[in-house]
């Protein structure tokens, strides 16, 4: 089965960041607006890796989320995402949740983010973001849990389990 | 906030739903297939709400999910349900999950089941129903958790916190 890991911010910052995906997202339904920790891996040993995460979470303390901008991954992919501060407890989470028991090729660098569009057609891409990027955004707000999610035969995601961050949890 | 408490069912029994629901389901693409335990209802106190609901998961076991026929609520409503049955451990959390700190008004007898259809024409709720009841199923699966979940503006829900079944969760 294929697995991910993510963050599902607020809900105001998904509902902020759903106000854009609902037009220029073409995952918009198949998960909540989120930040990936972990891209899509196969496992069939879920209570082992539901271990695993536990002991990283546990060791991670809640950290900022801070959105900062409006940027794309142009011209790799004609992706829009709201940018997101890097931080310590953040690379560290994604570090130990891609290396060890966790190792994974990682096809991209890890550039926090939330995607707002994507498979955009290059006028209407040039266009969306040249219009964010007039915007000013800055957000900020605790994160303190993540989520270990599976995708169904239909692309969409489902979640299997939430990991609360810190010793408390 | 709005929130609901829900049990995904396994990724196999969620592909059969969305089999159906991608074609008669209206709200296909604002949750995973589910069983509803708790109604919508509004609260600003998450962390109390999640306390408590941890209080009751921690004191029950997981249960078998058995899964026995489809029907519908007609003529209260065009809905088609996969039926499931009735068990101590789900009534159970049902019941703990509606009462004490978590009292709400029910609209309905609690019937455990996974929506596939709502919404529907006539012509078309009678059609479907008519072929799906000529169908036998008989799927059994151990639910071992629940999860709490949010609304969001554009009407799909997000998990808060997934909550485990049973003493060692």
């Amino acid at each position: 089965m294929k697995y991910g890991i993510v963050i599902f911010p607020s809900k105001n910052l998904q509902d902020m960041a759903n106000s854009f995906r609902a037009r220029y997202d073409s995952h918009y339904a198949q998960i909540p607006p989120h930040i990936t920790l972990k891209e899509a891996f196969e496992t069939t040993e879920v209570k082992e890796l539901a271990k695993e995460i536990k002991k990283i979470t546990k060791e991670i303390n809640p950290f900022t989320l801070n959105v900062f901008k409006y940027s794309s991954f142009h011209p790799v992919s004609n992706t829009i995402y709201m940018g997101v501060q890097e931080n310590e407890g953040l690379l560290t989470l994604q570090k130990r949740l891609n290396s060890g028991y966790f190792t994974q090729e990682e096809k991209y660098q890890f550039i926090p983010h939330i995607t707002i569009g994507q498979d955009l057609e290059d006028d209407e891409f040039h266009d969306v973001l040249g219009r964010l990027r007039m915007k000013t955004i800055n957000h900020e707000e605790v994160c303190d849990r993540i989520q270990l999610l599976y995708q169904l035969d239909n692309g969409s995601w489902t979640v299997y389990e939430t990991f609360l961050l810190g010793k408390e949890s």
